[in-house]
């Protein structure tokens, strides 16, 4: 593979002669490579790196997607904001939970069950600010941009929780991974293949 | 495929007799189904049907799983239940939505968004029934227990929905699916293979 892709057009002679093999003995393994299409191949001029991965069925590439693939931007809201402001922000936005961010940087995190828990204890929704309820870093799962999808989603059912923060170092909310995220990327994959 | 199965062991040559194709013309295939182990060849007996099926890398595997599959028992409420009582319930059983039964059938269902907006309005949540805000049938999705799970994946994202009820013809409740069960799969199928 990387010698064809170092001397594209390969001749099947070359890449015999490269592996040391005889023409006949690699007849078959060109055969599947070019089968399934990870080599391409033009009479009389030779072999061709195609640019496919080996294993074409998709899990390797699925295996190597990063979060912030398909992060998408999450719902800010400020520690202050009321617990009925934020419910009302949940049903405007239609998310599953809040980020508390503070300059852009995670300091909490309430999902729809924090609301709800606090809705039922009999106090105002309208005086209790969120930072009262709220999860606090650095008691958050968080992602990095290049944690890999398949570790979120990990994270996602061993932690049983809706949603994870990408964030930078520096705890800059960057984007957000939801289990609707690794539920649309599995549909996705289907259907594609 | 098929042939080979059904005349075990099958030589070069009755596989191309059978396909009225010449040896030659096959012989890349057999190449491609010997080497991705869907056959075994042995020399001079012939080819053998390995067993594994056509897509070694599993989607097949995947699109032909069933809900029931994968489905588990659902948290069945009376449609007489309080709303006080539901978002208990929703905490001590951690489920994310509660299906509403009489005699086993699917009644109702009431999702934490449900609860939440019932929750704020003001109203006494220990004397309003989760009879009055429930989504009711039929204006519920369902799924029987041989759809696919990929289809009620898509259902999923589509609607923007947590869970679909799994029910018999006459609406019996058998199951449910839920993102998490299809993000659970993922990973699953992700650190099988």
């Amino acid at each position: 593979m990387t010698f064809v892709k170092a001397n594209e057009p390969a001749t099947g002679n070359q890449i015999a002669a490269f592996l040391n093999l005889t023409r006949a003995t690699i007849r078959a393994d060109l055969a599947v490579l070019t089968m399934t299409g990870i080599l391409d191949a033009r009479p009389k001029v030779g072999y061709f790196y195609s640019g496919l991965e080996e294993n074409p069925g998709g899990y390797e590439e699925l295996r190597k997607m990063a979060v912030h693939m398909i992060m998408t931007k999450p719902t800010l809201v400020k520690k202050e904001t009321s617990v009925y402001d934020a419910i009302v922000t949940l049903f405007l936005e239609d998310v599953g939970s809040l980020y508390v961010a503070e300059e852009a940087r995670l300091i909490g995190l309430v999902s729809r069950k924090d609301l709800l828990k606090s809705a039922i204890t009999g106090s105002d929704t309208r005086s209790v600010p969120i930072a009262t309820i709220m999860t606090r870093m650095p008691n958050i799962l968080t992602l990095q941009k290049n944690d890999s999808v398949v570790d979120a989603a990990n994270m996602l059912v061993t932690h049983e929780i809706d949603s994870l923060p990408v964030t930078k170092s520096d705890n800059q909310i960057i984007g957000k991974i939801s289990k609707s995220h690794i539920v649309t990327l599995f549909v996705d994959t289907m259907k594609k293949t």
